[in-house]
């Protein structure tokens, strides 16, 4: 069985969101700031199309992160998918265009029940209106022994903290302070976290716990 | 001119006290977790006596912290040096016995007048009633080019940042969630801050930031 795991940009002060998320601002104001080291670095330059520069200790991590390694599938809260409230428009299919960076099963969770929704690419996304444990228990038995990976945002991953079933958590410590928006840590429980590997630059702090059941 | 810094040990949620603080618990419910990797050192045992255990990476730390290297002053909140409340108790002189750990002059910001208290060992507490710059200004005169250290607690913190004049910020995260208490990193404005080094380990992991004003 693989794993439950997580990655998240986080401010020093604990929050992954600024504050009033909207369509213009989908991590809140301010919360580009909290991604501002991946936009950095030579991997990420390098895949928009950007001019090079050298590249640094947060690569590795990128590189990680933009090939999805050992993740077989994710899940994620219906905030995270799109901005629509209530019923669904038909139309919304994700912010990520036609062949979404996830290439496996991404399952939503909402109370507004929806057929599943494949894209090109092999990301297929799933609308599970019964609860995180049901989603994790789907996107385990999808990912087929490898990880499962919390999409996001900060409610899906304390919803997974709280069911005792994230087993580990990947924190990008950004040196900067928000002062307002959405707080990854709250009312999570009494999570038994230990740092297992740590990697740092100068614009980040790379903190990978695990968590004990 | 020295520096002014900070040495803290940080939950992952912010918090560097617990929640009620008293005299049973001067660092509120549950906050003596957040020092347990200070405990664990074999430095620390030995400087209580208890047997010994292998030095790991955070015993070049706790050194570091016990000797007070580099620093010339200390400013602390009136919270920090004790629990009265209103006008002082004559008889209190910190929570450090005789012969305080600190060997050099501390300024104990305060509303209520009192004169300085000259304890052994070089440890002299004196009593700033005109606001944290002036205590600053008054340590970093003292300091005679070595660090002022801020002592704590976490509204001390806020107001030197507040102020523009926290130049580092060590802080060691602890792995734990503590759900309430007092946050460091509120009311503090927007730091320049960076990361300059970092030191993991099993237990915790040790960030000193730089800010730039």
């Amino acid at each position: 069985m693989g794993l439950v795991t997580c990655q998240i940009s986080m401010s020093l002060d604990g929050y992954v969101a600024g504050p009033r998320q909207s369509l213009a601002n989908p991590i809140g104001e301010g919360g580009l700031r909290l991604h501002e080291w991946m936009f950095a670095t030579a991997t990420w330059r390098q895949s928009q199309g950007l001019s090079p520069v050298p590249e640094t200790s947060d690569d590795a991590i990128v590189k990680d992160l933009m090939s999805n390694a050992g993740v077989g599938a994710f899940v994620m809260g219906r905030n995270m998918f799109g901005p629509i409230r209530g019923e669904w428009d038909m139309s919304w299919k994700g912010w990520w265009g036609d062949n979404p960076s996830y290439h496996a099963p991404v399952f939503v969770l909402t109370h507004h029940p929806r057929e599943p929704v494949p894209m090109q690419g092999g990301t297929t996304f799933y609308f599970v209106t019964d609860g995180i444990e049901s989603a994790l228990r789907q996107a385990l038995e999808a990912a087929a022994g490898k990880n499962v990976q919390i999409g996001g945002g900060a409610s899906t991953v304390q919803q997974t903290m709280r069911a005792g079933k994230l087993d580990e958590l990947n924190l990008h410590i950004t040196p900067i302070v928000l002062g307002a928006g959405e707080r990854l840590l709250e009312s999570v429980g009494e999570p038994n976290m230990s740092p297992v590997s740590v990697v740092a630059s100068p614009k980040v702090t790379h903190i990978k716990y695990r968590i004990e059941h």
